[in-house]
């Protein structure tokens, strides 16, 4: 092996081999810039989604460092972030929920094996370059999960909000058991949540305008303030907790979180759960992945760069071993940080590593003014967050393009809404599959004449077309396989029949028929065996190369009653001039 | 609703209306003779079969009465016999043996219990019309299902041949159990066993020919007695048992088979087993069907008469039914027997009704006769009708026609064979349907040219055609849906990037796209979106109706680039002489 071909070995599977060598002042810079902004932004989202994830507030920012540096050697895209992601961690806490764990030692170990297992798969598909399954995810089923996902984590901050203990896993439940605490609301922790929410909403929608009208800034730089938006009401609540003394009024706040480098170690204690937890960390994987690759897509796109798929497996899984080995829990690449990070300028996937240090400096330093930030604002943070990620009009979209995609959707969002988010994503995908599976066995067959003035045939009753009494063209519009050959056989034979007197000869236009498996083959035959019973012949026109090797392998050829035509218009016109000659 | 509409609708779900207004003389005869012989040759099958089931011989014979009436008066098959089959009654034992269950008389009612069952599930599917459900198992996974259950039978009588006790439910456990007793053969039986399957082999091979040539008697005639050949190995074999008294050599026989009516009534005391049994009748139920109804249309075929597969449906809800309520257990339609129905002239599903006259008489009176009957010589029965359906070409064939057929069969045989018949039967059926999906998430995309004298498209790959550098014409050869959108978009994407500096339009050829659903709709908008960076316009051509109506309900059409043309022709033709004109 040459020297040359090692390092392009080595390139492949690190790409930081590629973009490390070009490496200068200017990307440097942007790099570092776009790290401070995604750093300060990281803090109070990487808190919030840990506690959303059933976890102490540390593990999102243990969750936040050595993932980002694993991406930064082995991604390909420029600008994703990687780290604690809102319904990533919801799949965490629905798959830790039934363990039945007692002590939060226990769950924080648990959290670790569910990134183990998951950072073990994705390296294994990365490494088998399967990252085609996550084409089995059709675009309503993702959308819809995404959208239940969101409505199903805002439902749960709402306690937070209005300081009351709730219990309840799913939509119902979690409402339910809302209204009947609505009395133990507890009046201080619900003017903060409110204050934060009224906040981080206009952060979201007003503040980018208010900042450039009222204070002169440029659109780019009142754009940033906005994105980092939330640490404001991280300090504000946080400090009017501390100086009224809000705690005493029963604002719960975060309190505690301990100082110093993140804990390394395998999480062997919990090998016992690997069993329980392989299900959920193969459907969080492929969810992560899909998410983590989208976004990759769409952000590479602006700037005509490509990423490669299975190379974000490594990547992915690299960050999540990561994420086991140092503490955390589940991560992937994030949207709304990925946006923050390209729209801060970040050139190379340094940005990443830099933020790393940055979210590695407030574990060691900061965590102790975290006391008295109140759980209410980092719900709040959360719920803003999320509910962007609502989009129930993927159900009208659905609906009005085609009843099978709808019914994907809504399968997905009734069952992610009401049995939890594995359920709901993988009768989702099953749904999807059957549909599909369903629709190919109610093939359609179009009866074509030819379109006067031309070589090309279509549907008679769709279009004026010239056809002739003796000779009866079907077109079959699906590939024929064991779920329609018999049925195809019937439609075939049944047209026939209604006009058996004056038909002599029968073409089957194979232009869309992309497959003829060994049970379709039969029903050919059957047809074949049919049409010569009663006196006709049985012709082909149009059949593709793949389908005529295969054919080929066969008897059936040499059996058919007709012949092969290369094009449907050759088929028409020879038989039909012979005919003419007969007349 | 008017009196013609009610026998109207009344024929629909009784064809005994139809045909039995039109009954004759002629036709009475005919029957008649039929249901003698058929009688004759089901005496010792149904007894062979139910000794299969794990089930007391007259449990056979109960099952060969009713039902055979329930298919007179609504089948639609002027041939098929249904009753006790090989197939059947191994899967009626292997979904009793996991049970249990203690006694004989619990383990006959759990029998019924499966059978009504079956018989309600099979009712359920034809009120729904469902009988497109059967088209799911595929050939080469009916074939390959028939081919193990013949080797797993086969296997499983070989105990009674050599008069030793084995346990083991698949055929490795079978053989090695039975090569561990083989020093317990009991010698008078094996004598036997041998003497009943060498008969039984002439009489299939060679018995009709023989009594042609030594005999003179007719062609026919011989065939008739070669079918009903097995009644000479019983009543052979019985009378030496009787006369050298060969039970006290060690000789087990059929023993005391009550005399007298079947025993009617609902077999409610296995109510408790409904949920262990309904998996095991779903699959019973399919198989049955399936079965019965491809022998039911060979022997139609040949008459050019016609069944109704969703009336089959609810004959054999019907028998199975019966069988349930008097003392059977679960029936279909069996290939021999209907064959030697069909072959000794039976007009109409009457000579079923007589035939179950023939069993009743049997049950009633000749039962004493069966005590000295060798349970070997049921063994060979078996054994010698099993081997005829075993076909293992259905692999080799599969395997020189296509990969995914041969998978699907091997899985099916393999699975059947060590795992037990539902396992196999189901993971073929999933294998053949993942294996559909597989082959369809990788669409195959040909690029084509113009052939030379004609207005047809082909591959360039594959045949001289007319191409022009600046008009990129793809082939997508597959439906396009989630799985394989992405695919096709990277494909396409790929492709035009080879080729960006000379490309201007890129077609896409829709000729074999049946399908686009909402997420390749997604994909294409992409590639409309990437081309027109490109500086590239989008079009389409061949697009079919149900796929132009559904694109229609989009925004894509608008969007897109360039236009929908009626023929790849015409597309073409537009697009190259526009160039040329700029040129």
């Amino acid at each position: 092996m040459s020297l040359k071909s090692v390092i392009a070995g080595s390139v492949r599977y690190l790409p930081i081999l590629d973009w490390g060598r070009r490496y200068g002042r200017v990307e440097l810079s942007s790099d570092l810039i776009a790290a401070v902004i995604v750093t300060v932004m990281l803090i109070p989202q990487s808190l919030a989604y840990a506690l959303l994830a059933g976890l102490p507030a540390e593990v999102g920012l243990y969750a936040s460092i050595l993932p980002l540096v694993a991406y930064a050697l082995f991604g390909t895209s420029r600008a994703l972030a990687v780290g604690p992601v809102a319904v990533i961690s919801l799949m965490t806490a629905s798959a830790l929920a039934p363990l039945g764990l007692q002590s939060v030692t226990e769950y924080v170990t648990a959290a670790g094996m569910l990134a183990l297992l998951s950072g073990a798969m994705l390296l294994g598909m990365g490494f088998f370059r399967m990252g085609v399954v996550a084409n089995f995810l059709s675009h309503p089923v993702i959308a819809g999960f995404i959208t239940a996902s969101g409505l199903l984590i805002a439902a749960s901050q709402l306690k937070h909000i209005l300081g009351v203990s709730v219990q309840g896993h799913n939509l119902p439940g979690l409402l339910s058991d809302l209204f009947a605490h609505l009395d133990e609301t507890n009046p201080a922790t619900l003017i903060i949540g409110l204050a934060a929410l009224a906040f981080l909403f206009w952060v979201r929608k007003g503040m980018a305008a208010a900042l450039q009208r009222h204070f002169g800034l440029s659109r780019h730089l009142a754009a940033t303030l906005a994105r980092i938006g939330p640490i404001f009401a991280v300090i504000g609540t946080t400090l009017v907790t501390w100086a009224l003394d809000l705690q005493s009024w029963g604002v719960a706040v975060v309190g505690t979180v301990p100082t110093g480098l993140p804990p390394v170690g395998v999480p062997w204690e919990a090998w016992s759960l690997i069993p329980a937890l392989a299900g959920p960390a193969l459907l969080l994987s492929v969810i992560g992945y899909v998410e983590s690759v989208s976004v990759a897509q769409t952000l590479a796109a602006k700037k005509k760069q490509r990423i490669d798929p299975n190379q974000e497996l490594i990547a992915l899984g690299a960050a999540n071993m990561s994420s086991a080995l140092s503490g955390g829990y589940p991560v992937t690449g994030g949207f709304a940080r990925s946006v923050v990070n390209f729209d801060a300028g970040a050139e190379t996937p340094a940005a990443g590593a830099f933020t790393a240090v940055g979210l590695l400096v407030a574990a060691l330093f900061l965590t102790p003014l975290l006391y008295f930030l109140p759980k209410a604002t980092l719900a709040a943070t959360i719920i803003v967050a999320v509910l962007s990620l609502v989009d129930l009009s993927i159900l009208t979209r659905a609906w009005s393009y085609s009843r099978a995609d709808f019914a994907a959707v809504f399968t997905t969002i009734a069952l992610t809404l009401t049995a939890g988010v594995e359920t709901g994503v993988a009768s989702g995908v099953v749904v999807s599959l059957l549909l599909f599976v369903w629709k190919t066995s109610r093939p359609h067959v179009a009866e074509v004449g030819q379109v006067p003035g031309s070589q090309h045939f279509r549907n008679i009753l769709r279009h004026h077309v010239v056809t002739d009494p003796h000779v009866l063209t079907l077109r079959i519009d699906e590939s024929l396989y064991f779920a329609n050959a018999r049925r195809m056989e019937d439609m075939v034979v049944e047209r026939v029949l209604r006009d058996r007197n004056t038909i002599r000869h029968v073409i089957l236009m194979f232009s869309a028929v992309n497959e003829v498996d060994f049970s379709a083959l039969e029903s050919l035959e059957a047809i074949n065996q049919r049409l010569r019973d009663l006196g006709l012949t049985l012709h082909l026109s149009e059949v593709k190369g793949p389908v005529m090797d295969r054919l080929k392998r066969s008897h059936f050829l040499q059996e058919m009653t007709g012949q092969v035509f290369l094009s449907q218009y050759e088929a028409f016109d020879h038989l039909r001039s012979r005919d003419a000659r007969i007349a």
